[in-house]
C-alpha cells in the first residue's frame, strides 16, 4: 500500500515514475518511445513491469494522457500521437494486468492538480492553470476540488471562442482561443506579415517556431513583439472569461510559450485588466509561471495518486 | 437546531420563508418592499422578527441577495436595489442581532443550488443554470460543489465576451452576453429594427417588453421571431463555452425570458450544436426549464441553509 506508479503519456515518450506515499521524489524514472515495435500499450506494460518494485507493493497506477478521456471510466476517446487508442479501456486493461487500482487523468487536468499540490499553484484553493505550447489547454482547481464535469471533459479552455468567425481551429471551429494564441499561430501571423512585406529579423527563415520569435523578440525584432503582443491580448480576453466563471486566486502559465519572456507576459495582463468587468476580480490575483516544468505529467499523475478514491 | 429562516431580496420585495429541516413547504412565508419606509435592513429585521418562530428554535438565517457578495465574510459588495448596501456586512450584523448562524448567497448562485437540491436538477451532480431576464445570471455544480470561487465572484455567466466590439454592457465592458441577449436587449433590438423601418405588429408601442415580443412571435410577427432567434444564437454561442469550462449533464434555464417558448430555445440548441468543439459535450445533455419559478430564491436559500458548515 505504499508505491504508486505515475505514467506520463507524452508527444514523443511514455515515462513512468515509482513514488513512495509521502515523497514526491521518484524512486525511478524510465522510459519507451511513444511510437515503435510493438503496440503501444504492449510497450507500456514492459515499462511498467520494468520498474515495479520487488519488495514493495504497488498500491496504484495513475496515467496522465492527452486527449479527451473519462476518469469515471478509465476509456481514453482519443490520443493524439498514438493511432489505436480510440474509446481504448486503458484503466481497466491495466488493472486486468496488474492487478491494481488504475486512474486516468486528461494530462493537462493533471498537471493542473500537480501544480495546485506540489508547484505554483501551494496555498491557494481556487486555482486556473493554462499551458500555452502547440496547443492550449488546461485545469481548474475549484475549492480544492479539480473540475472534471460530468465526462472528463471540463476545463476546455484552449476551446472558447474569442473572435467570432476568426481563423479554423484544429477542432473545426473558428477563433478559439487556441488557433489565435498557440504556438503555431503566432508563428503563422509572423509568416503571413513576413509574406506581406513586414521587415523582422526572421525574413527567410523557413518553419518558425514560437521559441525563436520570442527570441528574435528579446533583441527588438518588431514583428515578433506584435506577434506575442496580439497572442497575448487574445489570451487575456480569454482569460477574463476564465476569471468572471472561475474567480480563481492563482492563474499559473505552464508550456513553452508561457516562457517567452515579459512581451507575452505583460500583454495578457494589460488585456486581462482591460477587460474584467470590476477589479475585484484581478485584486490579490496572483500570476505566476508554471513550477514543475517537464514534470507536471508525472507529478500530475502522483497528486491524482493520493487523492482518496471515492 | 430545527427551524432554518431564508430570505430572498428581490427588486421589489424582500421575502422571508421559514422551513423546519426535512419539509420544503414553508411554515410561512411573508414579506415587505424593499424601498419604504426606514432602512431595508430594519425593515428586513422587523420581518424576520414578525415570522420567528416561538415555540422552535432558530438554526440559520440564510440570505438570497443579488450583486456581487462574498460567501465567505457575508458581505454584500453593493446590491442593484437597495442603496447604502455597499460593502455592508449583512452576515455578522444579522448574527449580532439575532443570534444565530447567518449565511449569504448570489441569488442566481443560490437558484442554481436549489434548482439542483429540489426542481430540475435533481439527480445530476454537473448543472449549469441560467436565468435570462433584465439581466443574466446563473450559477454552477460542479460534483455535487457549488462554484464560488476565491471571493464568490464565479458564474458570472452574463458577463462573458460574446461579441468582441458589441454593444455596451452594464457592467462598461463590450459584447457581454447580458447586453446581447438578455431581455432589454431583445426589446432594444426590435426598436432599432422597426426605427429603420422594418415592419412589425409592435410599431407604435413604446416601452416594449420581452414578453410582449414572445407574444408577437406565437403570433407570427416575423420581426419578434427574428429577434429571438438572435438572442438564442448569442445564448447557445455563450452555452457552447460553458460545455467546454463545466461540462454539465444538464442546463437549466430560468427567468422570464427562457419563458418565450420554441423561437427562443430552438435557436439556443442550433447555436450550441453548431458551436460545440465535439458532439460529445451534448450528447446526453439535459436541457430543462426551472422547476422553482418566483420561489427559486427563497428554496435556494433553504438548500444553502441544508448545506453542513464547514
Amino acid at each position: 500500500m505504499s508505491i504508486i506508479i505515475a505514467i506520463d503519456i507524452g508527444g514523443t515518450q511514455i515515462r513512468a515514475g515509482v513514488y513512495r506515499r509521502g515523497s514526491i521524489e521518484p524512486l525511478e524514472v524510465r522510459r519507451t518511445p511513444t511510437q515503435g515495435e510493438g503496440t503501444a500499450f504492449e510497450r507500456m506494460c514492459a515499462l511498467i513491469q520494468s520498474v515495479w518494485p520487488e519488495h514493495e507493493s504497488v498500491e496504484k497506477i495513475v496515467v496522465a494522457s492527452p486527449g479527451p478521456l473519462d476518469p469515471e471510466t478509465g476509456v481514453i476517446a482519443s490520443a493524439p500521437n498514438i493511432p489505436g487508442w480510440e474509446n481504448f479501456a486503458i484503466g481497466p486493461e491495466l488493472e486486468k494486468r496488474f492487478g491494481v487500482k488504475t486512474r486516468i487523468g486528461n494530462d493537462a487536468n493533471l498537471a493542473a492538480l500537480g501544480e495546485w499540490r506540489f508547484g505554483a499553484g501551494q496555498g491557494h484553493q481556487h486555482v486556473l492553470y493554462l499551458t500555452i505550447s502547440t496547443g492550449i489547454g488546461g485545469g481548474v482547481i475549484s475549492d480544492g476540488h479539480l473540475l472534471l464535469g460530468a465526462h472528463g471533459l471540463a476545463a476546455e479552455v484552449g476551446h472558447i471562442t474569442v473572435l467570432p468567425d476568426g481563423p479554423i481551429c484544429s477542432c473545426g471551429q473558428r477563433g478559439h482561443l487556441e488557433t489565435l494564441a498557440a504556438g503555431p499561430a503566432i508563428a503563422r501571423f509572423v509568416q503571413e506579415q513576413i509574406s506581406s512585406g513586414v521587415e523582422s529579423t526572421l525574413k527567410g527563415k523557413e518553419k518558425l517556431t514560437a521559441r525563436e520569435i520570442s527570441e528574435a523578440a528579446a533583441q527588438g525584432d518588431a514583428l515578433s513583439i506584435q506577434a506575442l503582443a496580439r497572442a497575448g491580448k487574445y489570451i487575456g480576453e480569454a482569460l477574463a472569461i476564465f476569471v468572471h466563471l472561475f474567480n480563481p486566486s492563482v492563474v499559473i502559465f505552464g508550456g513553452g510559450v508561457s516562457f517567452s519572456g515579459n512581451f507575452l507576459l505583460d500583454s495578457i495582463k494589460e488585456s486581462l485588466e482591460q477587460n474584467v468587468m470590476d477589479k475585484s476580480y484581478i485584486q490579490g490575483l496572483v500570476i505566476a509561471n508554471a513550477a514543475l516544468g517537464d514534470n507536471s505529467g508525472l507529478m500530475g499523475a502522483l497528486a491524482l495518486g493520493l487523492l482518496p478514491d471515492n
